[in-house]
């Protein structure tokens, strides 16, 4: 019998009926007065000098308005990939925007920008990261590596021996190194020692939506209207007003409806999109084709990384090492850093080593993908504990739990783990049908693989308005778009804290005007810090509605009980009054009682980590190499389950683009760094069939500041995949794959192998 | 020297740029995707039965996507003007909407509804007071006058006799009686009793823009998106969802700039355009014509007033009386019995008979227009003063102040007066120039003539959020449009209390999902009581950012200022951090502080009646009777001046249309109920040099209840205006005007009949 009326029930999202039906308008559906299309003319190489650009031709096309080249727009620092606008002078990757053109019509855009001829002279270009790092290599940045505030600071000084500004110029634009403990004398002790290096691909986010952008420029403040598909309406404004010119409170963000995101959309054209409306003093839309989505993009880096772990024979985990190169494109990025700490973050250990390289190529920069990072990292420490597990004659399970950290460790970078399920999630795992029947399955030539994610969980500060209407309504505000089915835990919250029904809740989007604070939809933190600006919010509308119904009736507000969207005298069930009457005494001519309006803000400081565990059962074919995917079950402590048919949703989905990962996707690049999957026909995402083998358990350990003891549930379903799969492979034909995707000729080269 | 920092500069309105280069958008310059564009076909008959309509021709113009007509709709209580929708089987006035035509653009509507056929059979019309009271007249509504909700409530028990269900269906919608005291002996005990019946025309609000509305279905929820020029977004959000049958939250009303509205938009084709869009399931955009706004819409009722006062020899106010008939055009109205109310407020009198009666004719139905029936009663107890000061041998001031209501009064409703300002105002009148030089100027031929206005305040709960932005950018919001210049005098009550200055203020805009509740703007009490809303979410933010602070110093926030946008500790003027960096540190990832967001709600329930004194100087044209306007002096007691600029404007604008009240305006309907002055060539509005002599003198008397000390300043500078001109005109003259305009046939046959 559960505590709650309404949370922990499955319930379908609330926008459900807009969505499927096409009523629900998406940024690409807005059509503004005046305004104009935009289409880019992208670089076709990844390295040449522009040696002129002929605009004559696109011009001439009827309902061709303007052609805007890099000459155009002011010369601003590039200091991120948002500020490089259109190429200068020279290209530094395919899919480089060179020109937009501007017309009334798609299509006149599209012609235009097909008509513009940029001649172009070649030049040696290092597309991946051992030509980049090669003596003598073509340089992507021959003036050094153009530095931003935010790049600064990933690195900063726990990251010790940044590359400086007094050392030479190369392609090398950072390096980071964490030391704890004494790792070569913990080597030296160790039993077992494991140690492989892993690859992975850049990787699309690939949402369904491509970025979608609208800009109406306001040439009185000099600020403007945007409308997005964007995870960070307030960063996004920031962004803007930053390159106008004019305060943040100038430009006025309309966060829409998002088509899927998975960190792609914190931020890249918005700036460029502004620029341009600015400039020709109209309303300018960008939505990007398919193909421009995968060009020209920022998809998550590739990494290299060698690792490397110690044990005990008894199980005990002495050291951790870890050398991470990574693969960023033209700009710096921090996500090498953040790889080689997620690799010692969830298994406490007293001796650790992890350094990060991060070199530039002549690829699109890089950005967030679910859980960044952290499949591969996941993959390099799941892959060695399964590893030495196997060389120490132990259960994978077990040796795991030996190490697993548990509230009140130490966390990797300062405090103590709060109330975590990493060993509950294992121990959930080890007795799980798939798990236990292993030994059967290996008997039918099967493998199975088991493999834990953790993620830390994001933080930000946020609030949220709750108001009760005359219908009995109430209204909750928050200040963020509409992903991955907050709407419909929000509204949970607030039901469950006000006390009326969840179809009496309407989830308002708004603008970074009207809107509270909402920060971005990443981190998997949205629901665990916006979730209690809901809850205070709710709760201080209840209080405001029952101090109104105090006075009708006369009587303490303590006596005052909300049944079926009534508020009626405990005891007294004839003495009530609807919701709705309450507020239309506040929201009328004359009224006497203040708006029910509650104020809900929160800045919560302490994380709650969550943990997926993994389980994949697979079938190789030893003829071709092919990985056939039996069964994948995904255990996952959500700390509460708001609304178990999102969280599942959620774990689905992460485990589905773990998949990906682990089986079909890579961004792959020929030497002249052309890519050679840049269409969906190419680029192969799981397809449902692929997809479908996925069972999830919800396993529930509160945390102790997470709206009713709930956790972030975005990013942790997406970590294990890749690992539990590679383990099901070793299980099944004894080699271990380091590389992904894992396709046919892969495995067949490492079966060959054997 | 002001003890305010920003509160009493003359500010310009801080969207004024907006304004006057066309930027700023209206609800017509709204372009939606697949909107349709609606046209009416108006009734050319006061009364007349529709025995046929051809669409035939309309619909097969090109563009025209549909004509509706009654027989489209439902058939709903028409229980007010709202739910009127489109004539049914029989027309009521001319101008009525008989069908619309719904087109892709403005001229196929327009050449569509030209088409339309509507075969008539007309009847007789009653189309003034007389005939609709005269035996035997055509009944408006012959099985019964349609009663809402709200009409009922206006007239009520307070009123006594309603022609109650079981009397005889006539033309009379209602009555009204209000005693105190005894008034016949309090009349036989009087030693002067001046006694006259006034009579002003149904006028026509006429603001710049006409009524305009867009409605965008919502095919899933059954709501809508709705834009309009609205004095009261909130209001019009539920008149709307009670013709589509859904709940008020599923409605989202977005309050456009409302180019003048001055009581004309509180609600009229919400209803009507709503059904339309929901009934073809698009997007319906109306937006009337000048002359479909002159023949359609709800103008200010005409008023008939027997009015009668006695005083004894020394000025002491023995009795006062009236007698209102009310021509309310089709629609019941609580304006007469309100106009009676009027009459009697502001002199406290201990006997006092007040009746009205509410006729129906075949004409528009009537509305609220800037001090609803008050320059009618104010035209008669001002001009019944000064009469009685000419019998009596007194100074017209003087007997005034005798009687003049005072702090501590009664009020003529319930409780007394708090502290108000009509004596402070009849004083500075009686010092103003124009009347210490009255004799001097009758000596020239000239007039001069005062009176006074008073109003009580309208009252309504409402509420207001305050943030604060990374550039140090405060932002508030309220719930009502953008009307009158609310948003500079709200940004300076912002400014004033959490200590910024104004031009770091920014008011938003919003819709009613986004917005806290604001009520409707009109009855001068926006600034009276939102403003109070305002100053508490300033006050919560200010305290907040404080907070902020005092934890980054490591000191109390009573040591803390805020000075030139920064928050320093006292006395270390070094110790500072920008107001922006402060709200940067609560609007980040991995923030420790809440956002800065503070709740304002107010529900002030103490009225502050504000009172508007006026000294006319006038030339009268024997030959012709022409009145020329040589001097106006508005006098105000105000309250507390927040922006002079702004209260100087409310004094001129209502000033001008006082002027247009007294020598102008008139909507004159033939026997026929044809409108004779349908455009602005035959409606007379004042024109620049008409209007020109007008001089503004502010006074303060502070209010205890609101901002500062402010009062409404909208209503008062129209009421006076009348009685002023009229006294002046007698002054010169020796004649008493009693009907308005006052044009010069009029005043040629009054001198004619000395």
């Amino acid at each position: 019998m559960s505590d709650f009326s309404f949370i922990g029930n499955p319930t379908p999202a609330v926008d459900g009926g807009e969505k499927v039906t096409g009523n629900l308008k998406y940024t690409a559906d807005l059509k503004l007065g005046g305004m104009l299309h935009a289409r880019f003319v992208l670089s076709t190489y990844a390295h040449a000098k522009i040696a002129s650009i002929d605009v004559s031709a696109a011009v001439a096309v009827p309902g061709v308005r303007h052609v805007v080249t890099a000459a155009d727009l002011p010369d601003l620092v590039p200091h991120s990939r948002m500020y490089l606008m259109l190429a200068r002078g020279r290209v530094i990757f395919v899919g480089q925007p060179v020109a937009v053109v501007l017309a009334d019509t798609l299509s006149a855009a599209a012609d235009g920008a097909e008509l513009v001829e940029v001649d172009y002279e070649p030049l040696e270009a290092a597309t991946n990261m051992d030509a980049a790092l090669a003596e003598g290599a073509p340089l992507v940045w021959p003036t050094g590596i153009p530095r931003g505030a935010g790049d600064e600071a990933a690195h900063g000084a726990e990251a010790g021996g940044d590359a400086g500004s007094d050392e030479e110029i190369s392609n090398i634009a950072g390096t980071t190194r964490i030391e704890r403990g004494d790792v070569d004398a913990a080597f030296a002790a160790s039993d077992v020692i494991v140690e492989r290096t892993f690859e992975t691909p850049m990787v699309h986010q690939s949402s369904i939506e491509t970025q979608a952008l609208v800009v109406q420029p306001n040439p009185i403040t000099g600020g403007a209207n945007v409308w997005g598909s964007l995870q960070n309406p307030f960063g996004a404004r920031w962004d803007i007003a930053e390159v106008l010119g004019v305060p943040e409170s100038d430009v006025n963000v309309y966060g829409m409806p998002v088509g899927g995101a998975f960190g792609a959309k914190f931020g890249l054209y918005e700036p460029l999109v502004a620029l341009l409306a600015a400039t020709v003093g109209k309303t300018v839309s960008l939505v990007l084709t398919r193909g421009e989505e995968l060009l020209t993009t920022n998809p998550a880096p590739a990494l290299r990384m060698s690792a490397k772990m110690g044990f005990k024979s008894d199980g005990a985990l002495m050291a951790m090492q870890t050398n991470v190169i990574a693969d960023t494109g033209i700009y710096p990025s921090g996500l090498g850093g953040f790889a080689a700490m997620q690799f010692a973050s969830f298994y406490p250990c007293e001796n650790v080593l992890l350094e990060s390289t991060n070199v530039v190529t002549f690829k699109p920069s890089v950005g967030a993908y679910r859980a960044p990072t952290s499949p591969t990292s996941f993959m390099a420490v799941e892959t060695l504990f399964d590893e030495a597990a196997e060389q120490l004659g132990m259960d994978a399970i077990e040796l795991r739990l030996k190490s697993a950290a548990r509230g009140g460790d130490a966390m990797p970078d300062t405090g103590e783990f709060p109330t975590i399920g990493m060993v509950e999630t294992l121990e959930a795992a080890r007795e799980h049908p798939i798990w236990q029947h292993r030994d059967e399955a290996r008997q039918k030539g099967h493998g199975v693989g088991v493999a834990i994610g953790g993620w830390m969980g994001g933080l930000e500060p946020g609030a949220s308005v709750c108001k009760l209407n005359r219908d009995g309504v109430l209204q909750v505000q928050i200040g963020t778009a509409d992903l991955s089915g907050t709407p419909t835990t929000f509204a949970l919250l607030a039901a469950e804290t006000f006390g009326i029904a969840p179809d009496k809740v309407r989830f308002v989007y708004s603008d970074t005007d009207s809107a509270p604070y909402g920060g971005g939809v990443g981190g998997s933190k949205t629901t665990y810090t916006l979730g209690n600006a809901v809850i205070r919010a709710a709760a201080e509308a209840r209080k405001q509605t029952l101090s109104i119904a105090a006075e009708e009736f006369e009587v303490s507000a303590e006596d005052l009980e909300i049944v079926d969207g009534r508020v009626r005298v405990r005891g007294f069930p004839d003495r009530s009054i609807a919701l709705g009457e309450i507020a239309g005494k506040s929201m009328t001519f004359g009224g006497k009682y203040e708006p029910v309006q509650g104020n809900g803000r929160q800045a919560v400081t302490d994380r709650a980590p969550s943990f997926s565990a993994q389980i994949a059962e697979v079938e190789v074919d030893e003829e071709t190499g092919e990985v056939n995917l039996l069964n994948l079950a995904v255990l996952q402590d959500v700390g509460r389950a708001l609304n178990p048919l999102a969280v599942e949703g959620q774990m689905q989905g992460g485990a589905i683009q773990g998949v990906g990962w682990a089986l079909y996707e890579e961004m792959r690049y020929d030497d002249d760094g052309q890519l050679l999957s840049g269409s969906w026909m190419d680029y192969a995402m799981p397809d449902a069939v692929q997809a479908s083998p996925i069972e999830t358990q919800i396993l529930e350990v509160p945390s102790e500041s997470g709206p009713f003891g709930a956790r972030g549930v975005g990013e942790p379903p997406v970590i294990a995949t890749i690992a539990a799969i590679a383990n099901a492979v070793a299980h099944a034909t004894g080699v271990r794959l380091t590389q992904t995707p894992m396709t046919a000729p892969r495995v067949l080269e490492a079966l060959e192998g054997r």
